[in-house]
């Protein structure tokens, strides 16, 4: 069975739940306390060297790493990812986009706000630039949805799950999200999909 | 003709200048002076509305947005993009750690001490949080380097070319390179590679 190392503060993993859950793959999810240095031990370490969550480990021993990575992985061959070439990196432009320009600025801000006692120093000048750079990613992404139901291929795909992770939780990082209505609207389209399961409560 | 919107300085677009060369794929390149607001023009933002370069603008006038989205489109069904699945989600991952951890420290790191004129109030703790996990990723890619010749599938592919982009530069952003061994050494095989072309001045 798949086995899915996760923390359920994380919404990187929860991506992964989300899509797992919308195949209806069966999977074991272990849960690591990673602010009790549970992704950080040799056994762990052996299995995704950067220490960090999700990593899927296969049946067969392979670990993949990065939630992007395990996304595309999974999603190959099914519904979520489109099977045209443009489709694909359509899919994989705003894959990258939530890693690039997203997650460092949304759910860093986020994770500031839940952890000052790990955040010591970043609460002024770092925090404000994770709010300037995460409200240009939620205007850009409000523009996009505007004229569009979904990210990419003009439906539901993995670009959609790498996107509502964390932007479901904005609020939790400072953010306004009723300043973006059609983001709104999309993250009701998204929790209105067959097998769509919440994240756990955190 | 393929055409590629590109700034001198950015290493985002000679990662897909790179593999162009690598293809034998002729395109026309155009520059945009990015500090003079010619990525924010209306024309160009209906082109990408992210307002960022690079960007590939297909014949039939498609335009595909995100370097390691561009990447993965033009090495679909070549050498630098494994055939298998496991292998595409190794290389996935490294691009995703790159724009995730790398690009977001290393080359923002480099353009603050390019730009210090554009960079005011990022001197201090941002860039000293830019250096600290750009050092760690280097750390990461030195510690995956001295097992293997490339970062995925046993050979080289896009990953690397993701990877190559800023890491060859980052000296520039204050990091001190000789500190990775491994890396230095993987630099010196990919420049070797059939096709490598070096990146414009800057």
């Amino acid at each position: 069975m798949l086995r899915l190392y996760d923390n359920k503060e994380s919404r990187n993993g929860y991506k992964v739940v989300m899509l797992l859950n919308h195949l209806g793959v069966a999977f074991e999810r272990v849960e690591l306390d990673i602010f009790k240095g549970e992704s950080r031990t040799p056994e762990y370490l052996a299995k995704n060297p950067a220490g960090k969550i999700p990593a899927l480990e296969l049946e067969d021993g392979t670990v993949l790493a990065e939630s992007g990575a395990i996304l595309w992985y999974l999603a190959e061959g099914t519904d979520y990812l489109p099977g045209d070439r443009i489709g694909r990196a359509q899919v994989l432009r705003w894959i990258c986009f939530e890693q690039n320009a997203h997650e460092t600025s949304i759910a860093e801000a986020r994770f500031i706000l839940h952890h000052p006692e790990l955040s010591r120093g970043r609460e002024g000048d770092i925090l404000a630039e994770k709010h300037k750079r995460g409200n240009a990613a939620l205007a850009l992404m409000d523009q996009h949805l505007a004229d569009n139901h979904f990210f990419a291929a003009g439906r539901y795909t993995i670009a959609d799950m790498a996107l509502y992770g964390y932007t479901q939780v904005a609020g939790e990082g400072g953010f306004d999200l009723s300043q973006y209505p059609a983001v709104g609207a999309w993250l009701a389209r998204v929790a209105a999909q067959p097998g769509y399961v919440p994240a756990p409560e955190s």
